[in-house]
């Protein structure tokens, strides 16, 4: 089972047609699931809709308790990507690599709603790695992972850029059971 | 470095709009990485181009032979979901799970050219397990993966089913290097 | 007040992903209204949902019936391209020119639920054409209207063609309203 | 022969994925066409690429000047739905109804380049109006033509309205030719 916290971010951005801004309305991550086939039993939470340049403190240690209270060991979340990192650490703080859970950040570069977006391909993929990653705090983007503390979004690219070269050894590797 | 291998398969069928027929032209796979702002570095190599009901003995030889001679490590073949585990049969054969290769099978349901596919979340899927997964034989769909002898596709609901409920070690499980 | 008969076509196929092949669930027409922020007046109407190959005499006879039924002066048909011909010159016989109806068939290339359709296009196109034309039985396809005597498909190339060179005069043109 | 000339508008905004803003780049006219499958002669004028709120009596003139310097008689102008009918009006008095042209303006509430937009609809309505409406300006929006002193955008709706209700006789309507 795997949870989904729903924060916002580009990937739930539409188009108000009347005032021709950007909002947040309900997440596309239940269609994007159904879309997708996805037969992974998933439990999807939205915690917020924020664009994540408004996120401060309080939002962040919001996420943190809804990944404690969370009964599921697999948290992947949405979030957008300019402090996608920022979140990532926190979240770090409080789930060590040596505990009970795996925690994926994803985001989307251009909204779900509007073609070309990359969503559907970074949602495939962090529902993909929380499955397999040892436990700690991951980036999911670009059709990488990334150890939380190994990663910073070049924002002139938009790219996800790895900091680390090695390999790091993982406390408890997640065995593949399919 | 990972290879793509394209087979062909319902994800990459088109519309003929003269005679109203599906058929394949080049396969989508370059533009969907694009799409998934894919930065991981990926060679795709089309092998073929039939849809996996057609495909034999002699067609699944050739994906053999293609796997024996990538440099990579890691391989994603797209195919047909029809006869996606009997092709992951005979790599199996050929790949063994102490081996060198982490091989992974995706597909899709739904034309990537058309609305509403899970092509890109499939692809997206099968990029990410492929990194992390041990060396072995791999079927990603449905955002799982499955061994590809605990695995079987139920004509009836389309969906990819599993067919062991344990999780079986693996000798060699691959650390994340991100 | 515009009445649009729906009788299937390419317009309004779907992929079968279970078995790969094309088939008619509902129409589409309905949504594309919407999508297009249509305010005309339209009362949609499913008569029949078949591929036009399989038109008969029986089922033009049907068109035929329920446009004489209308209350309507203005009437979209969608109709699959292959005999969308042939069914205007069924039509054209009931209704002549300086009759009380303008009715105009149009279809598409490529399925609306697909990618790249000219669904859209050529709906937006009948619905325009039907409210300034004068009574009589016209063809909008490839952003032209053609009279039912002036035009066939060309099958080589997917393009409907025009057989009149120069304007017919009509015996009662309609003055926009609006 | 039609002529379109583009002047930018919601039609033709795109998503920026670096900073999350809309802009414009080239316009997606010449592609709408191609996927309309439109077999009418037309030529693409890109006059400017601007929000129509930044529209100011400087532009205006340079759209009645590229009007006046086309040799075609059936003009097509995007532009953005904000002062689209104030644009109509200076328009209306350069081209008089018993004047040589019929130029109709459209537009889109939602960019092209984004799901569900109503921009391919409206082209098609638009590119089929001015093929039979009378020498004049119109507007095509929501799947209808209004006179342009019959006509205002609703800003609570984002729907275009009909000021008038009795058609108004035209000095030459133009009779179809096919």
């Amino acid at each position: 089972m795997i949870r989904v916290l729903v924060t916002g971010g580009t990937f739930d951005k539409e188009y108000n047609e009347l005032n021709g801004r950007l909002f947040f309305r309900d997440s596309h991550v239940p269609e994007m699931l159904r879309l997708g086939r996805c037969h992974v039993e998933v439990i999807v939470q939205t915690l917020m809709m924020i664009d994540s340049l408004e996120m401060t403190a309080r939002e962040r240690a919001q996420i943190v308790e809804a990944c404690r209270a969370a009964d599921e060991g697999q948290i992947v979340i949405t979030h957008g990507t300019d402090t996608m990192v920022e979140t990532a650490r926190v979240l770090a703080d409080a789930f060590p690599p040596n505990g009970p859970k795996t925690i994926v950040l994803t985001g989307a570069m251009v909204p779900y709603a509007f073609g070309s977006s990359d969503g559907l391909f970074n949602l495939g993929s962090a529902i993909s790695f929380v499955q397999v990653l040892p436990a700690g705090v991951y980036v999911a983007m670009n059709g990488r992972s990334f150890r939380w503390d190994c990663v910073k979004k070049n924002h002139e690219t938009g790219v996800f850029e790895a900091l680390c070269e090695a390999p790091s050894p993982s406390p408890e590797p997640r065995i593949p059971s399919r």
